[in-house]
């Protein structure tokens, strides 16, 4: 049977993740459910977004992801299922699929607008209960998508600084802070490819300035500030045994410049 | 085989919770376990009782829905087993299971008071894993619960504020904040059903006052306050992608009062 | 199928441990993963080392144990299999594995060093994902330990005042608060069976003084200090449905001396 995997923004304090595990262990009993990340800060699309992108793909082929992070529930927002060769994704179609999208193969979409696979009765505030938790219900006892939606070509995209490509600004990189984990390193949306042969990078506005990308969080001596190529495949700025958080008092969306002040071959 | 839920207060940042389910799958391999809320707060026997009538019924049938919820353990007070036409419940002896037995048919209550089904050495300070999770595993496995204990008609149910029902007061309904959720969402105590031909609301003492229960919290402009019919069937003061907590400046416990101001048909 | 117990200090607020269980699924999809904890303080072994001790007895017998609180991530650190006569275990060589070491029998030991049996791509900084956790699940899957690693018989073990003794101090026994739990319990290392025969005890430097050994929390009452038998086996400090924490402000690591007041005899 498939594996379900759930990112919401319900944290762990409370009975909602709980419940939609109650809910698809009624429709889909031999369905196994993963929790994937309940962290996600409150309504943060774009954190979901980036969430899902840095984990999905370590999932057996076929599992099915369920993201809830949903501003908008109650309102007219379509729910989405997006199935591509690998992996369905089913979400608010608030954009939140948007980095996966760019990545998955042959995604087709469909608007999740037939009730008889949602809970009998619909509240207006917890659609992760009565219509997703279902939907990823019914998905997984190998109900075909076509039968559970109307296929649509206009799935909502992140755009703006959300979604902001890295760009090349007068030999720099410019990229963003994407998330800031637990132990305070700061994950950037620069990708670790875009900078393999420049050994020597300056990040700013970070003060002091970090010279060099170096294979792991201790080349440098504890308390001191590093660049390493982080696990999702992007740039990630840390202190070895401390927090780059605190050291550079920076926050997420910041503007991240990185600099090459030397090339390999140069 | 059977499914174990765990309402606890005993957060996720330890390994109780995990010992327990280790003692499961010990007497129990089969048993599944399914974390329903381990973010009580501390010692908040009401909170538990309420996270648990707010989630119990999404679950199937025969699920075992273990609470601990437990400031009296290692006293007398008694573990009991609770079973109903469609699912049985084990906890302390402390009023935690007051609100599913007002809404549960057909309920005999044991005192589960034979060591055999504990495991062989008990402490004094965490039943969860010596007593309660050893009972929930044995039922799991199938054992009569007639065989874990004796009957009893004199269950510990909640008394006074914690568990006062709404009351009319000269044209309001009386109610309390029983819940504030991760999101700052005000959750009380007043069916919503009392309410359904009650157009217009205001909710006191909040002040400014918000006026109109809503179909969703979206049908305010982002960061006003609105009234909606919660998930869990009672009224939820919310504040559309923000904290009515913060706003309100409220705590769990106070009062809430919600006026008629106009009828449907008015 | 075996179960595998994941310990780390990732908390609960990302994908790391979720993307660790989509790595096991993906390798050993009949293994059942159970969270056993994430909250150890970050880099914290010795914390680590104590939560295991103090839970992984009451797993099934061939419970694979996986612990990754790994402040040298992406250095030579060896990472680590120890199989017992009862248990397994997995964690970077640096100590994290003392205290069952020194409980568990017939141990073997293997730096695990054979690539094959870690993801193809390797990370600097998430060998909970690329190293740790596909050793777990060929573990699960039922390959040989001897053929994942190379024995070895130096294994890291803690010292000093991390993992000291307690001692016998002109008729105290001194130990040292090792945890503090999310009650505010404080937990020391000192274990209980050496003060079985001491009717009265005073620990010190906590002010007031908290006399006696007591059967359970609320052996008092609410708000009064008490010291029990804790459910790990070691003396515990508490506070009735309070925190001990809070009551006489202490740390983990804070010195605590338990003075023979009168024994039980005497």
């Amino acid at each position: 049977m498939k594996i379900i995997t759930l990112t919401t923004d319900f944290g762990s304090e409370n009975w909602f993740v709980g419940t939609m595990k109650g809910v698809i262990a009624k429709i889909a009993p031999q369905a196994r459910v993963i929790d994937l990340n309940h962290g996600v800060s409150h309504f943060d699309v774009a954190e979901a977004a980036f969430s899902l992108v840095s984990s999905y793909n370590y999932f057996p082929h076929d599992t099915i992801h369920v993201v809830v992070v949903d501003p908008g529930v109650g309102t007219a927002r379509r729910p989405v299922i997006a199935c591509g060769d690998r992996f369905c994704f089913i979400a608010p179609d608030n954009g939140v699929l948007s980095f996966v999208a760019g990545r998955e193969k042959h995604m087709r979409w469909f608007h999740a607008d037939r009730p008889e696979y949602f809970l009998p009765h619909l509240s207006d505030t917890f659609h992760g209960r009565d219509i997703f938790a279902p939907l990823a219900a019914h998905l997984a006892r190998g109900t075909d998508p076509v039968k559970m939606g109307s296929l649509i070509t206009d799935p909502a995209m992140l755009e703006g600084a959300e979604f902001e490509e890295t760009r090349s600004v007068s030999g720099a990189i410019k990229g963003r802070i994407m998330y800031i984990d637990c132990f305070g390193n700061l994950i950037t949306n620069i990708s670790s490819s875009a900078v393999d042969n420049r050994i020597e990078v300056e990040v700013s506005p970070l003060r002091p300035t970090v010279a060099g990308i170096l294979p792991s969080y201790d080349s440098v001596p504890v308390g001191e500030a590093v660049v390493v190529c982080g696990s999702s495949g992007f740039l990630e700025v840390a202190v070895n045994q401390g927090s780059a958080q605190k050291e550079f008092n920076c926050k997420k969306g910041d503007e991240i410049f990185v600099y090459v002040t030397a090339s390999k071959k140069g």
